[in-house]
């Protein structure tokens, strides 16, 4: 364990996660798995990306503070571990936006404009043509460079983030004379891509997503009414695992030696589609057992969730504030 | 005078200046007296603009600290009255960070494209063409909107920034369905441009200018070498005000009785023009003795305009920390 008397010699990552509220298995495979791993390995600084939620959805905000807390306490149920890892909330730190006014002034607007996905997404919502969405990697960069973090977890579509991060380091230590930043490295990770109950993109607002923390019977339900090889029309037909939306959940769930019988039994109209699933229903309510063992004592006592943040907070605060001296030095800001 | 715990009457005014170091006189006809005038009728914020300084100047920062306390040494000097005015420094108040990056997200980047002075200055010089300088107006807005002014003193090509600010304030206003931010007046001033020594606009970089806190010998000295009249070549040559870079001061220095008598001597050939220069010299000299007087405490006492500072800057604090909150309740972020 971390103590904070001696510095630690594990690589510091940065992460956030925008609060989406009570999280679904797409994001637990999609990126809390990782969270865990990099728990075990790094110095890890992983924080509620509230403010970034702003950028692309100032406008729907009614729920953020049960969104941010049913989010921590996901993490904290999957086993996120306060006492290794740094937790807090990015709009409790005035620093992020103090580094960003700060690194706004040396950063070529061209750098943000030029980012695939920017013009994109505004020519697909005019909504989001605001200053503070072209913003979105800068703030972005001063999330991660106030920590000085040494890798940044990403999957492929981020990769241009980070290089922006990287830019932004580049040339503030240049500009200002001094090595204030280190570069970044963008930590590649191989998450899995969990779809929904319909074969699409598992999401909340699409309806088609198991929730972390739903209970056994909903598991139940939503598994057993999920679509199947739509050519498979009765129970005689064979199937085509290759065709059916459960599959890809068989893939992450049931070892592979059970698999094979699934498929042979499939294909040769062996077994019904509510047979072939009731091992994936089993397989995900055995995930999550210990998912709602661990919540159920955090929501029982819901202060302790406040005290973990706030720990977490002053923790990230003293690096912060730590960095944001350099930073002021660096440019002549320091009387 | 204001006491903290009755809430003023006056209405507020906030204005910022950029640290340029020693103020000259073109600084004290031009802003500085409006400052003297206001600090009379209304409940002023004063701020030292170091971050607005780097938006524009983000490589040229070696003075900055000496900078910004020359410049609050003028201020006093000229008889800003610490315990009437709030006077602080920008870039000791992370808040205006906050606030600008939260006013980002609801803000439209067209509208601080199209700031007519925006394009100019880009194209003139690429290197301005980063996120900050873009930002500019916003941060202002910020600068303004968190200490919810009345009204902004401006000149006539500040009109632009102000009415940003006020659409600023509009539409947060109606995105988060709150009325937490008042519209700022501009407030027109009519200030006098004062020309340097050789008849173009007073700026230090030109060389063209009296410091506030010019010796009386050196301000006797620059006057008396100043160009008067080109085609006055000879003393017997009668001269032409219209033509000489003397009369403007004397405008602003010298009284009208007096300055008819000079004009009729000028173009009679009647006086010389060092006679003609003799009472303005004085008038400028008179008119600095008060301000050198309280100089001379200050720089006698440096840790009291530290304190000055020091107390303007919790007072801003205070009234900063309110609005914030009351942002971060309408957004929803007041977790």
């Amino acid at each position: 364990m971390n103590t904070e008397a001696v510095p630690s010699p594990r690589a510091r990552v940065v992460s956030g996660m925008r609060p989406t509220g009570a999280l679904h298995l797409g994001h637990y495979h999609g990126a809390l798995k990782n969270w865990l791993r990099l728990q075990a390995t790094h110095d890890c600084f992983f924080f509620v990306a509230d403010w970034h939620a702003l950028t692309t959805h100032y406008e729907q905000r009614e729920d953020l503070e049960k969104n941010v807390y049913d989010m921590v306490v996901d993490w904290l149920a999957a086993g996120i571990d306060p006492e290794r890892v740094t937790l807090f909330i990015q709009s409790r730190m005035p620093e992020h936006a103090e580094l960003f006014a700060l690194l706004a002034m040396s950063t070529p607007t061209s750098w943000l404009e030029r980012i695939p996905s920017y013009k994109d997404q505004i020519d697909k919502n005019r909504e989001l043509a605001t200053y503070g969405f072209l913003g979105y990697p800068l703030l972005q960069a001063a999330d991660i460079l106030i920590y000085k973090a040494a890798q940044v977890p990403v999957g492929e579509d981020q990769a241009a983030h980070v290089e922006v991060t990287r830019e932004v380091a580049r040339r503030f230590n240049r500009v200002y004379e001094r090595p204030v930043f280190p570069e970044p490295q963008a930590l590649l990770t191989e998450t899995a891509r969990l779809p929904g109950l319909d074969g699409h993109k598992m999401s909340k607002s699409a309806g088609n997503a198991v929730a972390m923390r739903d209970a056994p019977e909903v598991v139940e339900q939503k598994i057993r009414t999920m679509p199947t090889d739509p050519q498979r029309v009765r129970r005689v037909d064979a199937g085509d695992p290759a065709r059916c939306p459960v599959w890809p959940l068989h893939r992450l769930y049931t070892d592979e030696a059970t698999r094979a019988g699934l498929e042979q039994s499939c294909r040769s109209a062996g077994i019904g589609c509510l047979d072939c699933k009731q091992p994936l229903i089993e397989a995900i309510q055995r995930e999550q057992a210990p998912w709602r063992e661990r919540a159920d004592d955090y929501l029982a006592n819901p202060k302790q969730v406040h005290w973990i943040l706030e720990l977490g907070t002053e923790r990230a605060r003293a690096v912060a504030r730590k960095t944001l001296r350099e930073v002021r030095a660096a440019i002549g800001l320091n009387y």
